[in-house]
């Protein structure tokens, strides 16, 4: 069994000599940049821990992993459009270094990418393969569409909330690792199981990640403590605030979050931080973290394949979980 | 052999019964109304007549003329939001009517349907079929691209204009046709004559369309004439004219293509007809298009299928050419 670094390797020596040359350069340039801003290839070690996992060649996965690779990047570049974002780790994004125009175009060009390399699979369950990704790929943009939705109302209920986190994040995780199990020929019901540990693992990362954007420390998180914060983010903390604060500390909030005074930033900061305490948010939000993280694992004991094989992706999932921490 | 206007009729009655909803409705909605803005349906009726033109069942070609139909309609919504047009046969454009968040993502996932739909085609040649459609898709992107460059490039030749609208236009006429005759079992050659054909015949239409433009009757055009002329649009016309002015009348182009004054719409357009006209530019640029008319009926009269066969196709295209003049 091939440990995360050795798969993550692997990946990025296939994303080193992938063919993303092409003219016009605008649209190609873009693809090439984006693949080479790095990142953990958590979508793409999935798909190839799952073929491994489940006793297949993860040769015959490479082109699979490479799609879900190229499809994630394609949503970052759409996203950083619709949310403005300036920076992707911390490189200008595609819209800002040349312009929108070709950062949808160039986008709308790695789906298609994504697409033809899933095609390159060799495999007799090729339709299968392209019918969950493209199921899965449907649901990243639904999520996309209600987190903008949420954008513009004021309270959403923690169940719009983790609707919306399993369709934008968690239900990728789970396809990647489908798409592996498919590949390495896993039974119908391996294959469901892995991919609801995956999209169950990946709500608890959603949440875990809300939870240390407001109580991690910042140079173990790696960026700056309480950004979701200043930005109103609906993140399961702020809606559970919303959701328990009493008259009183309903007003507080509100003048917190209809403020976006820069000097006050840091107040602003650490007042919604001093309510997330009294109300206890917190250990609310970790509650349902577990919850998630059981139900991911019950479906990893539900798999047919020897418990010792499923060792790799368990061990992944924790040290993700701790790493984030 | 079904006649264009059956095969119209039974892609209209298909659409109808699409199942396009899902949630949310503002990622859906927009969907619907494209798809409900009607048109020719060239592309989906190509597919069809290529079926039928092979001897093929074009109940099994259904889906793979829906998916063109999609995925032209995705190029449409995303072309909108980069020439910013407000309007689309009269209707207002999807960034317009709801915004262009939702253009993009609504867009995405027209592409994501168009390949779901694809997958659908009975065939035991559905991974040809999906790369074929990729490849074609892919080069849509290129070509609208390579529109977008040429805005802010003052000169472009004659073969830089082919190269774009045969990729933004042409390719996707070929494309429907090889689909369609793969789908009924063709023989490669017979599949690439047909994707010649129809990749001919879309250069051909573009610079009718051109032609048109500056030198049709309004009333059977059916738009106001001289509109090419006004946002100095770089068509097979104005290149011609630019390549072949002399010094003097030179100046006298260039001072137009300066002026966006609207007082001057009328004399802008009728000054730039004078030159069209006295470099006969007209007659060059129906040299060309017959050019490729020719080209394109060659490809036809390799087909090894009885010539009878053909009939549906050809009166089809000679048709179009003769329905826009």
């Amino acid at each position: 069994m091939k440990t995360y670094k050795e798969l993550y390797t692997r990946i990025n020596q296939e994303i080193d000599v992938l063919n993303l040359h092409g003219k016009p350069d605008e649209l190609y340039e873009p693809i090439r940049y984006m693949l080479a801003l790095g990142g953990k290839r958590l979508r793409p070690v999935l798909v190839l821990m799952a073929t491994d996992m489940f006793d297949g060649d993860i040769n015959k996965a490479i082109h699979a992993a490479l799609a879900v690779e190229v499809f994630h990047n394609f949503t970052l570049v759409h996203d950083d459009i619709m949310d403005k974002a300036d920076l992707r780790r911390g490189m200008l994004t595609v819209h800002k270094k040349w312009d929108e125009t070709i950062a949808i175009l160039s986008g709308d060009l790695m789906m298609i990418k994504a697409i033809d390399l899933l095609c390159e699979t060799p495999t007799s369950h090729l339709k299968h393969l392209i019918q969950q990704f493209n199921k899965s790929a449907a649901e990243v943009c639904e999520g996309q569409q209600w987190d903008m939705n949420y954008e513009s109302v004021k309270e959403i209920s923690e169940q719009d909330y983790i609707t919306m986190i399993t369709l934008k994040t968690a239900v990728l995780l789970g396809c990647s690792l489908k798409l592996g199990a498919i590949i390495a020929n896993a039974n119908t019901e391996d294959a469901e199981n892995i991919y609801a540990f995956g999209k169950n693992i990946g709500i608890a990362f959603q949440i875990q990640d809300d939870i240390l954007d407001s109580f991690g420390q910042s140079t173990k998180v790696g960026k700056k403590i309480g950004g979701d914060i200043l930005a109103n983010k609906k993140t399961i903390l702020l809606i559970t605030a919303m959701a328990s604060v009493d008259k009183n500390d309903e007003q507080i909030l509100n003048k917190w979050l209809a403020s976006n005074d820069p000097n006050k930033a840091n107040e602003k900061v650490n007042e919604v931080l001093n309510l997330y305490k009294k109300y206890n948010v917190l250990q609310h939000a970790e509650s349902v973290k577990e919850k998630y993280l059981r139900l991911a694992f019950e479906h990893l004991n539900k798999l047919t394949i020897q418990p010792e094989r499923t060792t790799v992706v368990k061990q992944t999932a924790l040290e993700l979980m701790d790493r984030m921490s």
